[in-house]
């Protein structure tokens, strides 16, 4: 299949993840007593930032690029993206040996173009819009015949995102609650579903910077609602959700819950200092929306986190 | 038994491995495409970072401890340190519900001072000399009955030391070479004899900062010879061997290999970005020694490296 045409069904998350399972770590699970004794709870981290390509990218990119047929395939797959998953693209389609077109701001990070270029993608530089992003890559793909690849609205990139919940699920079994970042919602729609599916009386909770918080508003509004702001520290999560994620996100996530910024840079350092691992500050948003929860919900409870991923610039330290 | 008074055998290395492992984390063993690319060599990784209380010395502390007999044991333990050993001996003994008393310089970095009282030690200050140190420990002991634990020069420290090349080599198995940094040698010599009779064809390689060669020197010259200059930026590796360590050393290990201070920072930092993990200074001077390598030995090969531990301090990193 090219395409996946309805939300994702249990067997299509099983069959995304048997696809995709070779080419990908099955990242570990990690806990600290010290964290669980601060936080009075049982916090169990998945640690994505063990992937390949250092993020959880690449499980919703790799099930994309393998279950394209072979004469989409030949032609290759573009994408435009400063992060992630430009990176994930770039790797997974070396994997699969079909060429990577990949759309990048001329502003984008240094060590993001190295990272999309060591994986082998063509990079094509535009000016530093989401317009000039999105009329560069059509001419690409006019060029090339190539498949677009969303970073997140797309049903086969659920489908991929949702194994890394299941596999959380597998490992810990009893969690009454996943908390999980939300930027374009692919990460959260696949955990909600996953969870649905597999341990249908737990919570899925999404969490985001007070400051870039469109999916709040949009899980209130019910429509896509656009993010005001890209200050935030956790620049992964300054996307809008799509139609598809938002969807999703209304029938199986349960709340929506804000982080302050002081509070993303003090549990993305406690992460780093705890469990000894490198994290993205957008990591950091579901330890630090627990942290700044009032209400007593998580006392006591099994709570699995999803640590998305760890390309960090080691020269700008949030904490510096 | 409160000693052990000869060269730990395999049986007694088996038996301090099975006394540990309730208390200790197995640790995983990473490895990295990239880095194996970089270095044409397989690396493996045993991340002793991920250790409770961040380093292998639990390893060795534990051991000690959980072998006392029943009346020394109540009187307590006691140690010197300013560094990892200490936290280990206070975190091992709060495990075995008995007091530790640790004697800490006045400088010791507040983060360990910390370390130290969250694990339930009762600290005891004193002058930043070997001498006060030595000296308030005495008094320390005479008070109290405490039995003293050396941070590596005792063959219960050695055997539980011992485990942990014991479980890397029971899980890669084939293994032509493992190279682990030395300070005190506690760690060598015990990995030295794990390799020695689990591994016999393979060979094991002391790291060292070329600024603080004091074992490469007592290798050569087989007495112990005195560091010459603290200036390292690998803290846990400024202390000079014991005499049984050196002895097992001599035995045991093929040689000693430096490392350049831009080579280890490099290392260190190359390790952060690859494989997202956080480790000590002193961990990455194996990799910085097959860096500055130039005889062109470890290409191709099967190493297994040892990274020590991950209490750093995050404001301070060595390459701002």
């Amino acid at each position: 299949m090219n395409h996946l045409n309805t939300v994702p069904s249990l067997a299509h998350i099983q069959e995304a993840h048997q696809r995709i399972s070779p080419f990908i770590v099955r990242t570990p699970v990690l806990h600290s007593d010290a964290l669980n004794k601060m936080f009075h709870t049982h916090l169990f981290f998945k640690c994505e930032n063990f992937q390949h390509t250092g993020s959880f990218k690449l499980r919703g990119a790799s099930n994309a690029i393998f279950s394209l047929d072979e004469e989409s395939a030949q032609k290759g797959v573009a994408t435009h993206s400063s992060g992630n998953h430009a990176q994930a693209v770039a790797y997974a389609a070396r994997k699969h040996s079909i060429p990577a077109y990949i759309v990048m701001p001329t502003n984008a990070p240094k060590i993001k173009i190295e990272g999309v270029k060591e994986y082998g993608g063509q990079i094509f530089f535009c000016e530093p819009t989401l317009e000039a992003r999105e009329r560069t890559a059509e001419e690409v793909i006019g060029k090339t015949g190539a498949t677009f690849i969303h970073p997140f609205n797309d049903y086969r990139i659920i489908a991929g995102q949702a194994s890394c919940a299941k596999e959380l699920i597998e490992e810990v079994k009893l969690l009454d609650v996943i908390v999980c970042p939300v930027g374009g919602g692919g990460l959260l729609s696949g955990t909600a579903l996953s969870t649905h599916y597999l341990l249908p009386h737990s919570q899925v909770i999404a969490a985001e910077p007070a400051l870039a918080d469109d999916a709040f508003r949009s899980f209130q509004s019910g429509k896509v609602e656009p993010v005001l702001s890209t200050v935030t520290i956790a620049d992964g999560l300054r996307t809008s959700l799509g139609e598809k994620t938002l969807d999703i996100m209304q029938k199986y996530v349960s709340s929506v819950i804000l982080a302050k910024e002081e509070s993303i840079v003090k549990a993305m350092r406690l992460i780093w200092e705890r469990l000894k691992i490198i994290i993205e500050p957008s990591c950091a948003v579901p330890l630090a929306a627990i942290m700044d929860d009032t209400s007593g919900f998580f006392q006591g409870k099994q709570i699995g986190i999803i640590l998305t991923g760890g390309n960090v610039d080691l020269d700008k330290l949030p904490w510096q």
